[in-house]
């Protein structure tokens, strides 16, 4: 089968290699219908990882079951699916607490696996025309049979959970004010997430006119970081106050404010967006940090950050009596339920799409995707 | 002053008394703008309470404040402020624990006050021209100057708490699918609330073209159950599953199916509703019931219903694994909330309104609504 | 193998049965050491249930495992297991919740299954040699080796989590006062794990003095129904205010007070323990109902009950702001968590533990558990 | 009456200052009769806050309500009072919600205020003969009268409800395994706490062997960071797993392991606990983090630390998904609760007392309880 394999940094493929195969009782073979880039498969592909040469990329995948083993129970050929990108067992200690990003079955001696991802386990990615899905019983979701909401549904299998997550993690309920920091699709689908769920006024920081568009469209209050300083500006809108909760939807990539306008490369400052957070957050309020912090970044800013230490200002997270969630997203906890506001016409997550490419077109899309070109804002597959 | 007094059943008059005046340091008085008429009014107005002659009609209260007690901190005149219908201390072991729908305090030897209420302490009703408010920092919510949003604002005393009360009991989350039954406004209120907090779909239970016609109108999924049993045609609609949570916004004074189609007066049969909720259920769902149920009720159909005592399916409940929450509002729990959301234009409940008169149109507002004649749904009072 | 079979009302046979055999790939067969006679064997045993003689009784099992199926992952020859009583996939829709007590998968057309038990399915019990275990990796707890607290650990899979989801669903927190109703085995675990969750006060509601003594033994306080009116009791020893919190762990036999005093034979009064709890607990407080109650019970005291249909307070329900949980227990939501507070000392439910017996006692077992004489409360077969 | 005043950096003195008096018809003078020495207190004796002499310190206060204003509702003279060491007023928009340790309105210009604290607004101390309660029916506990229970009721006001904080932040639940960092007088309330919510089993870190007896005496695993790696230690009790939870009741003041065996002064490491707390819990477990840390210390160890800023391992916190929650305890949250457990004799806090001394005692109380000496552990003065 046509697989995209990592070449080396900067460079995929789209190669021919072996068909997977039903290797337990438990697996089914999906054939892929989509599978999109995510920002994360570029920190691969940017050579910022420990990622080999050979590995076949993609975590977000959706298609029709194939085959399946002889212990799975519901699932059917020809079933509709989204597979979540966190791979779990459904039977481990946290897998049945319902933590089934922190599996500890499907990646020996790490919390958590993933699809086609360096350090997550054995299992290639879906970037590709078939794919191998342990325990799918417990791993797929199925979904309407026919064609429809193909792209909003292929977004169930990362960004639309993960976004909701920053939601959960930070515990926003309604009626209350948010600030998203970070309007790539991630924060979008946060954004989007806090107003599905009643929140009343959610500002979204970023600096890229595009994405504060789109924000302001789905109801959000764009802010613009590059203008004047992103705090400021949501203090002034909240008669000094600040909001509720926070959501971080950046990172440890995150760049300060109006480096760009500066005409160099912005500047990284990989604690900003959290201080921000602590800042902007009034107290008793909750920090809900979806976006990604890691223990060993090769390329950090310098040899904290290359450790994933970061300098917070404690003092005042605690004065202020701030709570503060992290991690990987629990796709499962979400994912039914996301489906069926989709099924029923109340969300619409595909608006972050912008580009929908056969399989073939995946070395140039990595390419535009990485160089944040053509408008390249989220690529899905169809192989 | 002028105020609405109760004279007699189906007998109001707007009559002239006394003043209300500072009682306690921490009172204040308020120069009422808007009181709605509310369906529990109804209750007393009909003569099937204890309510004495005499009696100030009046808990959904809305205005300004005109003066203030000693005691008084925050509250300043002049301030326009809503009031929730239930009055609470503040400070009693229920009160602090945020249940003021039960405040120990201010009703001794009960659970709970309101203004203008038979059996609900001392507290004259606000269909008046002022209107005492105690332990006014506590009780007061204070609303943007000016005379935006008023309908939107008065509602916060009562219906738009007490519906999304409903949603609340019945810990609806994003995505759930629910059966509200009874379209009044409450039922509006609750389903409107469960679209708010997420719902995918929110069934909607009347038999009013006029009430499911509001209840479309918002987003509902129309059910009339003179056409057939809506139980059937919910479960029709859900692959046979049922919903994941239900709200009973009717309460003892159901009807049942099809009978105003008979050509006679609806039959009440005061457990029908529960009942139905514990069948549209699914297993391990919910019931939220803010629908009022009364421990002693002169007009039951039968003993057992005088008493408050209902034939309850409580084997299928059981077997189902539901939970149930049941009670009045704590109005203080949610109206702040629901005003940031009145405020950015996120909500607007008073879509249900269907009067704005006079003081002195009540005598006549209080006929016609009780017949449910004229389109009289909900009535606001300007004094 | 041998094992405990029905054989019709009043009649239980150890006899000679065909081997449980790997059925399905993620099937385990367990060597049973320890399986439970439980009170709700006993609904069986007197023919008050729809159960056909042949059916192998036993749903509180623990043993050792014997074989495993090629789908199965962790668990492993020889490993010490307890078996929660549900029989769960781990991957419907309500398994993957944790509502494994509910699974849509085991027994289809109905939302829960359990081994040896009527209408749950078509899992053999475990009073027996041999167990089939299906989906093993997810049903098994595992347990340290050996031999050490066999009879605590043999508890775990049903009535200590079901004693503890009592006072989960009543939600009951540290410092709260709890009336547990009912001092049987669950009963017991209700107010057991009560106090193990920081109650201040726990009340033990019952009439049988050797079940009271035991209640004061853990540190509850008893109150004999027989002497006074239970309520009576427990408000006078709470200066009248009733419990935040409350438990059913009678069920729908319940019987009235007093009525062993009078000679004759206690008198079945279905309702009774609900409209209880209902006036024992304060105003905003919570009621936990893990004491069975079934939709169809062809004993019932008359045509209603037969139906399960209760006649409840629901006025004075709705009046006092309660809410109520009901169900069967989700045993693996709190089984290794209670097992660790077994193996850490902290928890020694065994207390309950009347007799230990080989498997070829039954019979007998059965006759006097059944009658209550010789002091058999709690029974474990050791095959 | 007479006082504890604050005269310069290790220096108080008892001194007569003029009496309380009712200022706001809300006001209660309470009568102390005990007050106990807290060791934040230290951090003002010592000179290491902007506190100015004249300061009158106490905010851990319980007494006889003398007199009240002519506001107050509920309490009475002669009432046996403890007061939360935070002032609230009962009706702002975070003690409404709870949050009484983030009153907006005693304080003005921040959120939070306290009796006899620097920066925490006017409010005198209670080391002294009689205190000024504001909003005192909101504030005063009242307890049973009489002298029972007294060390124990008046630790109600600060250290057992900020103990029980760390492990309500932590979210510990029944069975979990915990770590509490820290065995002064509030570590010890955490880990009191933990084994009172039901926790299996609770590592208490310390190296002081006094301090490491209690924990044990109360049914804590001591652990001895001077003779091995606390974090190690924990790890070969749990299978490498480390525990569910974790409690940082050490704060900014942390000092590194085996630094006074090096017979030198501990070395003052202000994120050493925070980063430990991060390695010994388990993926998607919580840190509960009541000990105190401040956005400005003059005495820091650095440029960063005197500005509350610590250099955070946040790439580990994010890859185990856990969550954190932070600051001041509010008090009233709990306390009522707590005192429900001591009258029950389920509770005695008072096990970490270590002196009882008059009120002219007070400044070599302050003296020895700062150098630690003769084994001055928590001091109540009875004035």
């Amino acid at each position: 089968m046509k697989a995209v394999v990592y070449k080396g940094p900067f460079k995929v493929a789209v190669d021919n290699v072996p068909d997977p195969k039903i290797e337990h009782p438990n697996d089914a073979i999906v054939r892929i219908t989509s599978s999109c880039i995510c920002g994360s498969d570029l920190h691969m592909y940017e050579g910022r990882t420990a990622a080999k040469p050979g590995i076949i990329f993609g975590h977000e995948n959706m298609g029709l079951v194939e085959k399946v083993g002889a212990g799975v129970k519901l699932l059917q050929t020809g079933d509709r699916v989204v597979l979540p990108f966190n791979v779990g067992c459904g039977f481990c200690r946290n897998c049945q607490r319902g933590y089934t990003g922190y599996c500890l079955t499907v990646n020996p001696g790490f919390a958590g696996g993933a699809y086609g991802y360096v350090a997550m386990g054995p299992w290639r990615g879906g970037q590709a025309e078939l794919l191998q899905v342990p325990f799918a019983d417990f791993n797929a979701l199925v979904l309407p049979p026919g064609k429809k909401h193909e792209a909003d549904f292929a977004l169930l299998a990362d960004i639309f959970p993960t976004g909701y997550h920053g939601a959960e993690l930070a515990k926003v309920t309604p009626g209350e004010t948010v600030a998203v920091f970070g309007a790539g699709p991630v924060g979008l689908m946060a954004a989007y997430s806090c107003l599905l769920r009643g929140a009343s006024r959610v500002f979204v920081v970023d600096h890229v006119k595009e994405r504060l568009d789109k924000a302001k469209e789905i109801g959000g209050i764009p802010v613009n970081f590059d203008v004047a300083d992103a705090v400021q500006q949501i203090r002034d809108q909240t008669e000094g106050r600040g909001v509720d909760k926070s959501i971080d939807a950046v990172g440890y990539q995150a760049v300060a404010q109006g480096s760009p306008a500066a005409g160099g490369k912005a500047k990284e400052i990989p604690n900003i967006v959290l201080n921000q957070l602590i800042e902007v957050t009034a107290p008793t309020g909750a920090l809900g940090i979806p976006g990604l912090y890691v223990p060993s970044d090769p390329g950090g800013v310098d040899e904290a950050a290359k450790k994933g230490s970061l300098s917070i200002n404690f003092g005042r997270l605690f004065e202020k009596g701030l709570r503060l969630g992290t991690g990987q997203c629990n796709v499962k906890t979400y994912n039914a339920y996301l489906r069926d506001l989709i099924i029923a016409g109340r969300a619409k997550p595909s608006f972050v799409v912008s580009h929908e490419l056969p399989l073939d077109k995946a070395p140039d899309a990595y390419d535009k995707f990485d160089k944040r070109v053509d408008g390249y804002t989220k690529v899905v597959l169809h192989p």
